[in-house]
């Protein structure tokens, strides 16, 4: 794949994806793309992910149906980078925000929840 | 500080920190902050970074005097990405574009440049 000229994976083979709203410009999350995830993402047009915790590949969406289709892929100075910019089916967050960056920085320097949930995680994920 | 019970960071002591444009949404750029630079970045209102290959704090625009004033901090529901939205002065990256993801993928499948420079690195930078 010619593209794979252009970017450092990490070494453990990864990189960090930022998920940006191809509508609204929110984004919506990061997660880490190695080689086959990146493969995927392009040759589907959805988002797939390596998980660290699970060790294994993820389709975003594949349980809650909440998909993101791939409209573009950018990737930074250092190649070690990916901006993917998406068109996001119900919610990102598996916590029911549409975001995963739902909670900010307060005056009194804690985060506090910014966001309304969108969906019901208890409802999206009853058969798990 | 009262926000560092909401934040996981790695095994390294980093945070991934993403920059977005506050004004225009614009992904500007993803560094690392450990404990200290997220400290000076809510502190001085700019943001501050670790460098993983000078091993040090650099202040973002120390050299180029293209700083980010922060507006928002946000972290995700792992508390192990942050988002910062800030005012960006100048451009974001050192080879001369507003963000650093100046690069898209097309349909070739290789990374072409889609952005203008918006500055020449070698006047910001002819002192270094």
């Amino acid at each position: 794949m010619k593209y794979l000229a252009d970017l450092e994976f990490n070494e453990d083979g990864l990189l960090p994806a930022i998920v940006q709203d191809v509508d609204n410009d929110q984004v919506l999350m990061m997660a880490y793309m190695n080689e086959e995830a990146l493969n995927k993402t392009i040759t589907t047009g959805y988002t797939w992910f390596w998980s660290r915790s699970r060790q294994k590949l993820w389709k975003k969406g594949e349980t809650s149906g909440h998909h993101q289709q791939v409209e573009e892929i950018s990737t930074d100075c250092d190649g070690d980078t990916l901006l993917i910019k998406a068109k996001q089916t119900g919610g990102a967050c598996h916590n029911g925000y549409y975001s995963c960056f739902y909670r900010s920085l307060n005056d009194e320097a804690e985060f506090e929840v910014i966001d309304e949930k969108v969906f019901k995680p208890e409802q999206v994920y009853e058969n798990q």
